[in-house]
């Protein structure tokens, strides 16, 4: 085989497909954020973002900027080995305990981010548990489908948030055999939030272990920022909940709560957690300040909601489609690659908005989409500039027959 | 299934084999590593640490550290999004550049850590490339063995550095059949190196692909820090070289540097880069920094091999068994779980060594061990009450007939 010429001719498939990905080079500026410079060859462009997942702006707060920079000055960059060969840091313990009590749960343990937490967590939890079924919400997240496919347990897929699905594959099992309930709260591309209570019921009834997935909802939703199980009052009732530190949360990471057991189990025996290098300690303290800071104030969230609320209103007066969905997320549907790519490129080129195209594998082909997430550091004037800039495209699609699929 | 009892069972098991894991809780101070407060509960231990991968102090390295406390002033936090997402940031354009040119090659990624780099890059090249056979060191970092496995990809498995077996398994292959060797150049825990120049060839004449994880050797290798293969002239003739931002270059993350095809084909198709969160800006700068003082000082390498090679001298005037290889890493043999972790306790609590037991499953039951790597941070007054300690220690286990396994 000439391997370059496979690895050229597949490259070519991507582009031929309208799936072939270009990063934007960006640059924030501190303090200015959404606002950022867009390298560009030897250019450099102003843009709005649109489409970060640093939800609430905490990766440009002070308080977490003062703690990293206090960090790095009383320890230093790195962590220097793994979690177990010199790289645990007073700042991990710290951190650790802090997440247990954002969750109410006795332990927690951190990940070098969140895929890494799914992957290395439900992969442990499905590998180790004798004869462990998993049963996997058909959307969830491609980190939880590597950490089960890697546990080589058996594993059933229910359909999206149908507890009716749910029950009958529960049902159908032995009460006694091991069970593993895996989903998340917030769904990133459609932004809907599954049952929690009565998947728990449903856990509760057949004997079954829940893994809930709240990387879209940490920080943002419940009165501490503990996720939307926290808003629902059902924490407690969850066997582990996943985050990360990356999203709301504003720095890089992921981690688990659990029970004391559960952790030290998932810490004795999961590969992607015992052999590779701490976090920095300087992450970890930065991540611990967001998540202090969001315990206790409700400005960020409430700020964030009513940003989300008046973009949605904007949209719909525009008459510009967008799926409806109670949380956060704003997906613009366009439902075909080459022409999500256009617009965005458009947006960025023409208006200075950066909103990246979502195209497969991250969203099934046909539903490509531009995902907006509005932000407490959106202006008036970003959002007016973000309407007119969508309404005149929009309008432009129209005229020239290009029809965009909507829901 | 009462999984709680469960969980408390495999733990229980865990520490009848002395294989239960604690860690210890340290905070360096910055300027003053390898020396660093042991937290105790409410107490607090000054403690010399002799176990770090921060085999350089680039941790430490007023450079790196300035260099994150700017990125952090520029930019903020986090990088707030896939790479793909918002979350390329000019600091990750500058690292993949400064990476490609380290190690000669046409193009570099990032991943969030070297685990992460092996597990997505050859799970990615293994699974895409059709009917590829990976043929892997017997002694591979478990990052490397996940990643095969996870390619569901055919692997054989050669004897530890040996050519002969090597070529067997590449013989008998037809030669237009897909092949990937992969192997390391400095093994982790034994400090062996491997016969890069024969492995290339054989490489050569049975059309496959290598790839070289320099973990343990980028930044402490060759005239700029390339490691082994820049050290041997050898870095054109492999297809991959993998390398980590969290040992000697001090901070966090892993990479791939490659031609630019396979770079742009992993980068496209790799479920664990595309779907994770990107290094914090801070953490690439802090990483760039350290990279490119490295590929000019001399200093740093050459003070750690002098610290290296006097520690070993003075553990055979001290009769201290260790096994001899050609890099920075001096494993003293143990070969007893419950042992080598009461050395290591005894070296904590009494002399304020911190040298942490390596035990299953990082190495294989039977080869416990205390694994020193001295670094240029290290004075001769370090050096001095380490000797004396395990001195006294040795003299102690033999008189109180414990006796030590060596090779």
């Amino acid at each position: 085989m000439d391997y370059q010429t496979y690895f050229r001719s597949e490259l070519d498939h991507l582009r031929e497909q309208g799936n072939y990905r270009v990063f934007a080079d960006l640059e924030r500026e501190r303090g200015n954020f959404p606002n950022a410079d867009n390298h560009i060859s030897n250019a450099v462009r102003k843009v709005t973002i649109w489409c970060s997942n640093d939800y609430l702006g905490m990766g440009q707060h002070p308080t977490v900027l003062n703690a990293m920079h206090d960090a790095i000055d009383r320890v230093g960059a790195g962590a220097g080995g793994t979690r177990n060969i010199s790289g645990t840091t007073h700042h991990h313990v710290l951190l650790e305990r802090e997440l247990a009590d954002l969750h109410g749960k006795e332990s927690a343990l951190l990940f070098t981010s969140g895929y890494v937490s799914n992957w290395a967590a439900l992969g442990t939890l499905a590998a180790k548990i004798p004869n462990c079924l998993v049963i996997s919400d058909s959307l969830n997240h491609a980190s939880m489908i590597e950490g089960i496919r890697h546990s080589k347990a058996e594993r059933k897929i229910w359909k999206h948030n149908d507890l009716a699905d749910l029950e009958r594959l529960l049902a159908e099992q032995p009460l006694d055999r091991p069970k593993l309930i895996a989903f998340e709260s917030v769904y990133s591309m459609d932004g809907d939030i599954a049952p929690i209570r009565e998947i728990c019921d449903l856990a509760d009834k057949y004997n079954a272990m829940t893994y809930l997935d709240e990387v879209h909802a940490v920080g943002m939703y419940g009165p501490r920022g503990g996720g939307i199980a926290e808003r629902e009052g059902l924490m407690d009732r969850l066997t582990v909940i996943e985050g990360t530190l990356g999203k709301a949360f504003g720095v890089m990471g992921g981690y688990i709560a659990a029970s004391r057991d559960l952790v030290d189990f998932v810490r004795s025996f999961a590969s992607g957690f015992i052999f590779t290098t701490a976090l920095p300690p300087a992450v970890a303290a930065g991540a611990c300040a967001a998540i202090k800071h969001l315990k206790t104030s409700q400005t960020e969230r409430d700020s964030q909601q009513a940003k989300v609320a008046e973009v949605r209103a904007r949209l719909d007066a525009a008459g510009i489609p967008h799926i409806e969905n109670p949380s956060h997320i704003i997906p613009v549907m366009v439902g075909d690659p080459v022409k999500c790519k256009w617009i965005s490129d458009v947006l960025m080129d023409r208006y200075g908005i950066y909103i990246q195209p979502i195209n497969y594998p991250t969203v099934p082909k046909g539903t490509e989409r531009l995902r907006i997430t509005p932000s407490p550091v959106h202006s008036d004037a970003d959002i007016d500039h973000l309407i007119d800039a969508l309404g005149e495209l929009w309008a432009q699609c129209q005229s020239a027959q290009m029809p965009m699929a909507a829901q």
